[in-house]
């Protein structure tokens, strides 16, 4: 588990990759951060569905992070991205399936807690969030639930839906970080009444449901902006 | 139709009060600005049922308002407040008889239309938002689809429910204005459903629901903060 390439310059934005060790093989990532100042916050992007690490929205989200002073940091998910051949990687249709042969949510929960694990190792302990819609919920959800060092979480595009929709339901009243949910009211992947339900089962106290019309992949770009706003606002570790 | 009281200065805040010759009688209303520099906005607040135009929230709405340069304008709804003898205020339980015998959504459409005029003669045209939640929606829907001086709203704890359902129903898909709609997600008045269903049906392209835990009442401090920095984000004479 190493730093694979040396940090390049653009826009302000230094961006290095490494790769981690993985139980099912490596596991590529990307850590984007401020070139320049004090970094003293930390974000674990995690993609969606047939997308990688390095789709436009994560990357989009990891400079407007930047700008605030976080590293971002995101990492394929299992059978997504460098982690399989181009021709292996899932579509729409053999999602559910890959999702399954990657080994489920233990394998993703695992990969997570190394990366978490390896940045804290690097770069020492920080107030640590999670931004992930859609597969990103599927992975953050159960991320967050298990690691107190996550203290706030952007999450949504999700429901009880599913390869792991049990897992989903089962953890998501263990939940405990202040957190938002952002719906699509017209989400024609994961139906929104499935949205609604997973939001109100969730056990964190503090939490907001955004929902603006428009499709599964049409999240107002003022909603993205408005998300890391909330983030920089309220990211903190935890008493304790 | 003029000032019955001078303007008293508090907190930098000048309070004045009016009277309307409404069709059914007299018309109290209360008008917030900032006590020093230019007013350019306007911000017309609707209070809930059994409350008044001075309500905690609607002055504390108007004071957020007023540090932003906006002047805030409240009037008692039918059948409310000074309107009324305080025996016969209604209570939760004469609540939709009293609106129905107040004359209905049609009285009280007519009530703010004539607050506008009043405040555009005295003070001029101004790009001008509505803030009214829980009977501050059962009047702000119909008063903001009939009247394009007005801009864009925060609406909310409200739904296809109460004395003018039909009307919030028949209207809604008229609202053209970008607002936020609050949904209180455990709200014991105005059942849940209830409220998803009218945001669903509001025409307006652009449209955001914000969901939080608790009960009718219970809308977080922070969320009214944030209600007030959209308004002053977004509030802008509609082109034409």
């Amino acid at each position: 588990m190493s730093w694979t390439t040396d940090p390049v310059v653009e826009d302000g934005v230094s961006e290095r990759e490494f790769t981690l060790d993985g139980a099912g093989g490596p596991i590529p990532g990307v850590r984007w951060a401020p070139a320049e100042g004090r970094v003293e916050r930390r974000l674990l992007l995690g993609h969606g569905g047939t997308a990688d690490k390095r789709a436009d929205y994560i990357v989009g989200v990891a400079k407007l992070a930047a700008a605030k002073g976080f590293e971002s940091v995101a990492i394929d998910g299992p059978g997504h991205g460098d982690r399989v051949e181009p021709a292996r990687r899932p579509t729409s249709e053999t999602f559910f399936q890959r999702w399954d042969e990657a080994g489920g949510t233990e394998s993703i929960v695992a990969d997570w807690r190394q990366t978490l694990d390896f940045l804290e190792a690097d770069g020492g302990a920080r107030p640590t969030g999670w931004w992930g819609l859609s597969m990103g919920t599927m992975v953050g959800l159960p991320v967050c639930a298990g690691d107190d060092r996550i203290s706030i979480a952007v999450l949504g595009l999700m429901g009880r839906w599913g390869p792991n929709a049990d897992d989903l339901v089962r953890l998501a009243p263990t939940l405990r970080c202040p957190l938002r949910f952002l719906v699509q009211w017209d989400d024609e992947v994961v139906p929104r009444d499935r949205c609604l339900e997973l939001f109100g089962l969730l056990g964190s106290e503090r939490k907001t449901l955004h929902a603006n019309p428009g499709a599964h992949a049409a999240v107002p770009i003022g909603e993205v902006v408005s998300s890391v706003e909330y983030l920089d606002r309220h990211v903190q570790r935890r008493p304790g």
